[in-house]
């Protein structure tokens, strides 16, 4: 009860918390200074920059907001929605019915167009509804459903929205850092991410990205916005330009200090290798988990390199395998959410977690594992398929 | 633009972040684990605890809201306050402010009762108001005044909002840990504190804790909480009893891993202990500002030992004093907010920033850069002051 708390070394291979760079953790434990402090205030200008590089954009209102991912999806929404508007939400997964949430507690009226879980978005459903629906206002999707694994077609979304004159919410949690994402290039009006997938940083912190037409319909809101601590009217003056700051909330300064690392990292990698090497590694994953005769859920054109949701094959007990791998490898990986619980594993290539030590470890930990309770899998030949796969 | 960022040693004696202890940085840096890990979620259970001996409650809801204090506000706003609802809100400096704005946006009409700066909340204006407003639902006032270091009789101001039939909610951000606070004794319905204030952990969490006649008034509500991210029906499926927790958002695993190391601290100093040491430090600090000829804001008997305001002498440039105490001693006290920047300092004496070393540094410091740019003070004699208090 009062001893301190030595959490034990896992390998994060989830949804996310991903495993966070050791670097991410040593910048951390740095000094705390004050949130109004300048050295504090320029290292906020510089993770703006860094920000912007990673959502390719150049939106001035580009900043971590204070919170976890799902504070950053409501800071879109409770920005953007007025009581009264239509917001048409597609849903292929979990993170579409949250969004449904959110805008019905703003007042708003939400209109749902479901996709298959496992599959994208479809943009001709898309189509219909914004046909059905002249007083849409905003259009909400998920770029990376995190609890399917799918990729959908931002830019296609985006223009489609475009040009029935919608605004555009996008989810990129899954996928800032992790692969491709161009937020100017597509034409992306307001997203928001998570710092504990990709970003291989500790959870706690959502990018949020805006552009002038979204930060118009803010300025042109009828009604105020409802959350004193999301209002961007009030954030913008803490993380505006120049070295005049307004106090509004007390910064997580650490965590700022680990988002901070985490970027430059990002940086130096450079965005295109880090989407890269996402991907190599989730070819030699898939490689394995093939072999063994594991199935995706999601297709292959549809499959995000960084999010593997794999059938759970008849029979075989999840729970059992799960605290297997974490009991006896120190090793997590994902269960279903929602509808999809004890149906499928969830197998995250995130950010520093995304390695090949990762992959052969996972396969091996997985092969062993499904052999011990006798599962209906071949066993042995995940990880020469993985090694073959990088050759 | 592409290196890490190495924040200077400072001596935090602002309103906060105060100094963080050293243990709690480290905790900080310790492994990331996921959020529903069996060891994360034994952790969360300790850390329930110990956040209750703090706050000296039973309440079964006592948690760490996942953002900074201003969202601990919201959290208790959102969830009591219903469109049409009539909250009054006594206020004495900056934050009640804010919580006129919280009640505002979630639809409720607020009645405000002004108190001077600088002093407590008057309970005989509080009951002028109860009486006249017998509409009114919930009585909300700060406890400890971060603008202007008054301290207000909570025990007196529940016991009368309750003769009222109102419910309570206290801003404790900057007393949890410094001053006396007593939440079940005084019966306090729904309280929020900070973590970057007396408990000496980085900012970036903010505990609260409800009490049953809170949660009652939760668990009735005509309307859903406004705010998805705050919602507590939702956030008690998380941080609920026993083994099974439902997913709500993804918790910042190692700023919990700070706060819980910041606990254990304060549990095994003894709470108690800490009020005494805040008390005892705030004593020296008073003998020497008030040897240097400076003046409180606060009368005595209203007066925080952990947030010492004085005003600023005539023709002295605030901003180049705390510029000269920045950056010739590292040292940070705080300006003035509101509409006393520019008239008063801060001079924070918060958890492990309260500290002999601390206090005689600062009233050199002080004393030294008054001393250098000439201003009206008794140059000199703070230290040996201060010396002489502690004897």
């Amino acid at each position: 009860m009062t001893t301190s708390f030595y959490p034990p070394q896992r390998t994060l291979m989830g949804p996310g918390p991903s495993d966070v760079n050791p670097r991410v953790s040593q910048a951390m434990a740095r000094p705390t200074i004050g949130h109004l402090d300048p050295m504090f205030v320029a290292m906020m200008d510089e993770m703006k920059e860094l920000l912007q590089q990673a959502f390719q954009t150049g939106n001035q209102l580009t900043i971590p907001v204070s919170a976890p991912g799902s504070a950053g999806m409501e800071t879109c929404f409770v920005n953007l929605v007025e009581p009264g508007d239509t917001v048409i939400v597609c849903q292929n997964g979990v993170f579409g019915g949250r969004m449904k949430e959110n805008v019905e507690r703003c007042g708003g009226t939400a209109v749902m167009v479901q996709d298959e879980w496992g599959r994208a978005v479809d943009a001709n459903k898309l189509e219909d509804a914004l046909q059905a629906h002249p007083e849409a206002k905003v259009v909400a999707f998920v770029q990376a459903e995190t609890s399917t694994g799918a990729s959908s077609d931002v830019k296609t979304l985006v223009e489609l929205a475009h040009r029935y004159d919608c605004l555009t919410i996008v989810d990129a949690v899954t996928s800032l850092g992790g692969t491709e994402l161009r937020v100017d290039a597509w034409g992306v009006d307001a997203i928001y991410s998570g710092t504990q997938k990709c970003l291989s940083c500790v959870p706690g912190l959502s990018p949020v990205s805006f552009n002038d037409r979204a930060i118009a319909a803010i300025k042109g809101r009828k009604s105020p916005v409802q959350s004193w601590f999301l209002d961007l009217n009030l954030v913008m003056g803490y993380w505006g330009q120049g070295a005049k700051r307004a106090y509004h909330h007390t910064a997580p300064v650490n965590t700022l200090y680990a988002l901070h690392e985490s970027l430059v990292i990002l940086h130096n990698e450079g965005l295109e290798n880090s989407w890269a090497r996402h991907r190599l590694h989730h070819n030699a994953l898939k490689a394995g988990l093939e072999a063994m005769g594991l199935t995706f859920v999601v297709p292959e054109a549809e499959r995000l390199p960084q999010l593997n949701a794999v059938t759970i094959p008849d029979g075989v007990d999840d729970a059992a395998v799960r605290g297997a791998l974490l009991n006896d490898y120190n090793l997590e990986i994902g269960a279903g959410l929602g509808p999809m619980a004890g149906k499928v594993w969830r197998i995250g290539l995130m950010g520093y977690a995304a390695r090949k030590d990762n992959v052969l470890k996972c396969l091996a930990a997985l092969d062993e594992v499904l052999g011990r309770i006798n599962a209906p899998v071949n066993n042995g030949v995940a990880v020469s398929a993985a090694l073959a796969a990088y050759k």
